[in-house]
């Protein structure tokens, strides 16, 4: 049963993890579906096919840059010659519920035998009718957004942590965070640093296995959950690369990111920015200067615990060479701080000026 | 029935809430039992009695200062006698989950025939042999602090309401910002202002008899049910005094506020304080001078949207008058923003300050 792992959400039960088949109809590129593309770019499973019609027929590679011998067929059946054990849902929508055209998608492959990991909102074991057919099939939910019972109100323990805790800060959502956490785990790790990632939101969660989705945490019990698994995470790892979510600035999701901040109460902050976004994504309101940011994010911070942004990570996936290596030129000049994408450049500069800044 | 009220989480059906006895076991103090000091102070309903065995005997008045006529008795069978419709849970755990001494009680109001209403995060309705007793009985549960179903995300919309929207924070919890904005709705009404309350927790929700606790919410919509709440107020009332939660500088409760304070973009800010309190309670973490603490909340604001701390909010209840009366005054000073304790001296000078700045 190797081919099994035990995921959050899942009411206790194992979900096939090996070969899987996205989900990500109408929307899969690299903005519209950050599910699919963090499963394909990290995951520990094995994609077997990626189902959106409107790009059916290409190679995943040839959409999103990463995702070499994928294809991207136009239904599940047409998937099925693949020979997928698990659907997952490649998006995470605004809000978090199903789209009602992806329903039947999801009951069919239930009928085909298949499990189904979801990062929705919107729980799939809570919906009678996908249960029911889950139930009947023998097939299992994983619901890995469902936070588990019994979360603490936070009580402060993470500011007096010896480990080095890094958390990633962003000046929107959907700007590179948890990919930054994640580049940054993987290059510690390589350089045979004691390094651990937590991950804190759905795609997180199905890439490292485990992790609580802090956004789906009731209100009370956001910084409680941070604290819990930064706390786990600091047991076996020296350094602790903390996902992080939304934005300070975001007017929809500030809440969950300020949990976040003081549940992680992290000793250097990542400052992460898509260089080509200069206002909150659907808000018209204007994402300040860098180094206004960066002061804003340590100000915040200032009353409950000490700590610095350390290191700017630029997103320029949309941008020419030559305008990246100038827009990092330009986030050093301004602030002062290392930039780099390490998307693009890998996560060494990045990995130097936290190793630095630890002192 | 017109002894009948609907409240939120009573899944549509109407609670007795005429003649009400308040559970407040081993806990009936000013500092332990707000949600019991709340209903007493500002409740629709008539509080026949509280039980808490430590005070039986004495009367509500002697203990919390008022609550004329209401007795203290030692349990529900003495309560009885009082003929209550009603039982309310008058505390507010951190965590919110039950007292496991409570559940006798509650289930022994149920099998006599009286509805429940509590504001704990863990819902009554959903406990199996709580749900089933009172079907037996035919009682109605009401979990006031169960959020509604379909919350959206924060659009941002409150950043452009022409109506005064003024929201108390806070220092730390428990200091006063529900009693500051009743006493600001309630003093702004007696002057024939169309003014309105917005409640935010399980103890303003049963006061006033709506709102959303959110706390409670899922994470990801804290600012969209602020948001939801405070629009519907601005549809009839021109001042919405918005029940604060928590505090920025609460390391637990910190992403509650900061949802709060974005989805509901106050135009003013009401700055509540504990005098007698140096440290957030239970952390250990200094609170800064009250000027700091002005310009801090206005720093968070900022890049969403200018708005000011117009006036302080003194909780002088555990001072002599010549005590409160000078900290009223260091307060001025301090902060250059006018200061009250209008629990002692009345909502006016407040209310003044808030005209004023509206400008």
């Amino acid at each position: 049963m190797s081919d099994r792992k035990r995921l959050p959400g899942s009411s206790g039960r194992d979900v096939h993890f090996e070969r899987v088949v996205i989900l990500a109809e109408g929307s899969f590129d690299v903005e519209g579906a950050k599910t699919a593309v963090g499963i394909i770019r990290y995951g520990r499973c094995r994609t077997v096919a990626v189902i959106d019609s409107q790009h059916a027929g290409q190679m995943a590679k040839d959409v999103i840059g990463v995702g070499e011998g994928i294809p991207i067929v136009a239904s599940l059946q047409e998937a099925l010659v693949y020979e997928p054990q698990t659907l997952a849902i490649g998006i995470a929508p605004r809000g978090g519920l199903l789209p009602a055209e992806w329903r039947q998608v999801i009951v069919n492959a239930l009928e085909c035998g298949l499990d189904v990991i979801s990062g929705l909102h919107a729980f799939l074991q809570d919906d009678p009718e996908i249960a029911f057919v889950a139930e009947r099939h023998g097939c299992v939910i994983a619901d890995v957004r469902r936070p588990p019972e019994g979360l603490p109100v936070a009580e402060g323990l993470c500011r007096s942590v010896p480990e080095q805790t890094v958390l990633t800060v962003g000046t929107d959502c959907c700007v590179g965070k948890m990919s930054v956490s994640l580049e940054l785990t993987l290059g510690a790790k390589r350089r045979g640093m004691a390094a651990d990632f937590v991950a804190t939101g759905q795609t997180g969660i199905l890439i490292w296995g485990r992790g609580i989705s802090v956004d789906a945490c009731v209100a009370d019990f956001i910084a409680g959950a941070a604290e819990r698994i930064v706390l786990e995470a600091c047991r076996d790892a020296d350094w602790v690369f903390v996902e992080g979510q939304g934005s300070l600035y975001h007017p929809g999701y500030s809440g969950v990111t300020m949990g976040l901040i003081h549940g992680t109460s992290p000793k250097q902050m990542i400052l992460c920015h898509q260089v080509s976004r200069p206002e909150i994504r659907g808000y018209g309101i204007a994402i300040p200067p860098l180094n206004e940011v960066v002061a804003y994010h340590e100000t915040v911070c200032a009353p409950l615990f000490p700590t610095k942004v350390t290191a700017i990570a630029l997103n320029t996936y949309d941008l020419a060479a030559a305008e990246a290596e100038r827009a990092i030129r330009e986030a050093e000049e301004l602030t002062g701080l290392p930039a780099d994408d390490c998307i693009r450049n890998g996560p060494d500069k990045l990995l130097d000026a936290v190793i630095s800044a630890a002192g």
